[in-house]
């Protein structure tokens, strides 16, 4: 950790079909599938709405203001990746456009995640190549200073080893860690199948306080229900 | 005011004509035409553009981190009714999804109003169940500890008591109490007629200094106009 | 600067074939053939996405919470005007909605830049008329107090004379100094240009490092590959 | 609710040795007293530290950047209050400075809490006229737009009706109404009895786990102690 | 403007005795004896309290994350200068500290006002060498890229050409244009003249509705007292 | 990681005289003495100026809202240590005041770093027990969900593993692994050691242009000096 000026080469990257998998059922599913940890903080947003992407993190360490490093990880990246992009201060300026999304997206990239801003979004959002930021901005970067490339890096408040599963939507961002993958979707899958039936049930009208049996503990834990009208 | 734990079963809703007429208006009318006074702060967006709904607010007030409440308050939504949810401290968790969404749709609701942060905007723009939040997360709730039901509330910093008329587009949230919600609609009535008139006035280039009468005013405020160009 | 209570009639405004070419550019190239200079803060957001313009500007000098001067500035506006809206303080006010949007549009202007609220969102998208603005609030405003037109002034930290040229985007504004509007016209076509020829070479796969003759500098400046996994 | 242009000259203060007595526990120990309920939000500071004070409101709603009513308010204040100055739109100015200060100490008053800015900062302190704020500026405001006087207003956050008590310190602000003011100085002198004992135990190197009993509940809930190192 | 790589080494600096002059009366009372213009945002906050000071501005504008033009500035700094630092992003690091403070303080400088970070806060204040930033951030920064030196600059909302007055003080930071100190000055004087004799009545009793005669135009404006108790 | 609902009893610290020593530089020139990486975010602010510390790091995960772990994390607490907690969502609660900070400090603690909030701000200055905060808030927290304690957290955007060593102070928050402290140690005394020598010239009026030997690369930079004024 902590290591500036290495890019690592050889990275595990988590089993395939799990990576591919979680990104069917979105970032809030698989944030509870793995016991609600691993969410990107929420300034992270979508560059543009109604994309949903599931891949494995190649990661990327950038200095602010300085986009150099952008170079170095497209040459990492593999089929079916995710490029993580972490700053080591907090900067808004523009480190990715469409010109590295063209080359990201030609070496097989899925999309990109960074904590610092993105230009371009008319074309990035033409080309199909989704980003999940935290600004836009025109402002362009310099090339000087070495970050590192495949180290585990802090982005927006979560921490990523190389090789993780990234699954990104309209809700936001979450990690999966490599080894967990398997089980994380394992654990989707029967949490999706549990949902839909809770849906059609809700759908008919039933209410969450007798389908998950509230009453009881409301009742205990104190709550009373009073027929008259609020006070003002 | 101030109650934890309680639940009041018998509002008074503001007039259904008054409730539902508002909302032909959008935020932005209702708000001046009530004299610029009960909108919601600005951080309060929609999820998802293009809503534009009206209805009678039931009240919930949550713990951070806690949606247990909202379950509660499902039982007391009847048909036109809107949600607003306040919360006892700041927090941007995803309290609300698909699942509540679709039992408060099958309560008859039109919508939701949250201090807080939502979660599934794919679902819920999907079903077509508004959202006004102050953030969008993955992030969980459990269900631990109590709030209230329909008792008044803050909710980003507007005083709102059940039954009140709210109106929530692209433009922000506005509260309508019920009491005057019937001449709040014919106030709305009125300034949308004389705004038609305007608006045909502008579109013809008559400029708001004649249609006002503002030139003399400015005047004698000491506006002064100068023919030269400014200087550097 | 700093004056406040006076209109200036005549500006000079930048050439007219420089104004309406840079539009074809957006916002981020423009920023790039200037140098890296004039962009407005990233708080600054388009209402509705998809916009693109540019034109000279006519600037104003407003009050927190009071829209008089946009009156004042209408009678000003020339076809091909963007109006720059600056306040003496931080504000989310509504200074602008639908009905200055028509006087601005019969007036030929192309869109408003403000560093402060704007509403009617639903109306301006169906008109066609873009804003860039800090916030959305249906807050209304007054007029009571005097401010400036046509003086330079600071809107969202760039320093903005009348007559210089704006470019606005889903990616931000950037201002472009009158004198140096055809010189950074001129940048921008070229700067295109090249980009055309790279876009279809990082398509190809050919990598950043390579293009840009990277490897070496990266060298020197001590960057490490390493073949093994990294360290946990 | 809602009214502008009102000021109400008969007020119901709450009960003078409650609303004394509770500045003598700070704003945490009277939130937490009254079920932590009324706390206006953490971005309301003290422009100085150290200062503790609790006293009845005397309430005024502003307009953004507009002072005319707190020339009004002033003549409302009665020996022992506190002022709490809401603002209907977020706005930093500084509404309130050394002059209105000498006039509101001369008239009795303790503090001011107001959601807005605050200038003569230097000079408050060496008064000894503590304010908590939304920010400190030098900006002016003018006198233009009527607001309120002595109706409930909601402030940073909190609803505060004419006459409640509000404790400030360096923790924050916390409004306790005025009718259960009695109940809530009780319920904070047993807090502070309880309080020593837990902090001469806590003192003498007692655990919480033992003092609270929470070994068995944190068992219950799963809490497994590995002796081993955490893994990296 | 918008020169990038430029020092200029001869900047006419306001007249000494008002530059002087003005920090005796701090940045509230000048920014209003100039009319309410020329306050820097806010969020400029000194990094201790107590201090108040005033003197000529030089100008840097540098990049995010470099500070390589503070040692240029340091050149251009003559006895009774501040240095004004604008950034051409947002930028927290860390830019200034207590080597560069004894630099600058060695020529004569009398404090700093900079858009962005400083560190060392505890040595800067054993110095006495008072700063104004934006945040304070051990972060280095790096000496790769160029900016200006005494070219005019728009430092946290305001524009500031070399040679104004800058005055700072725990209300904020108030920019003077060179030309205007003299007449600002005599302003200041005459309005902390004013304000005396104002504090004295005050102290005594005396309201502003009186002194200020407000209470005809405000019922002009339409406020009604009312005798009994506001509703709840 | 991720891992909640455990406790690890046995953790390696740093070296002693390392995690000691550190403390005498300060955040800023540890900082530096690692190579400009692990800083928490510059949000994290002491809630008292003036105080200086380092330790070693045992960490706690808590929920927004919640504070049972802290209990759990007193018992593991060791002379010498700083209790770093992190939250698995953003909230500005008050987990932590003088009850807790009477336990802490029974145990050895130094100091606690809480990317939450914070209150008893009075009794913890008076105490000498010195916090790092996001916020302050008198809002108290439940004891109802399991964190975890020494596993390796996220704390304000950094990655620290129990036993790394903490320095904190008036700039801010640095964390330095545990296996890295000694050399850091003596980079931090070099580095100081060469900044007396430093601070001497710069006192004497010598300039960073000369000492740093800038003069030439900043004109290979192309940076020109211009005698005459610069144009406004």
């Amino acid at each position: 950790m902590f290591e500036l000026g290495v890019v690592y080469r050889s990275i595990r990257r988590a089993e395939r079909t799990a990576a591919d998998g979680l990104g069917a059922f979105g970032s809030t599913t698989v944030h509870e599938a793995q016991g609600r940890v691993g969410l990107l903080r929420p300034y992270m947003r979508p560059i543009y709405p109604g994309a949903r992407v599931s891949g494995t993190a190649v990661t990327v360490l950038l200095q602010p203001g300085d986009n150099w490093m952008m170079h170095v990880v497209a040459e990492q990246i593999q089929p079916g990746d995710i490029v993580v992009a972490a700053v080591t201060a907090e900067c808004s300026d523009g480190f990715f456009g469409d010109l590295l999304a063209t080359s990201f997206q030609a070496r097989g990239a899925r999309g990109l995640v960074i904590d610092g801003g993105c230009r371009d979004v008319r074309d990035l959002q033409a080309m199909g190549f989704p980003v999940w930021s935290r600004a836009i901005s025109s402002k362009g970067t310099i090339k000087a200073t070495l970050g590192s490339v495949n180290i585990s890096v802090v982005c927006a408040g979560a921490y990523i080893t190389p090789g993780d599963v990234i699954v990104a939507d309209d809700d936001g961002v979450v990690v999966v860690p490599a080894a967990s993958a398997p089980q994380t979707l394992a654990a989707a899958v029967q949490r999706e199948a549990l949902e839909a039936d809770k849906r059609a049930r809700f759908a008919a009208g039933v209410l969450g306080l007798d389908m998950y049996k509230m009453r009881e503990p409301l009742e205990e834990a104190g709550l009373r229900y009073i027929d008259g009208p609020p006070p003002r």
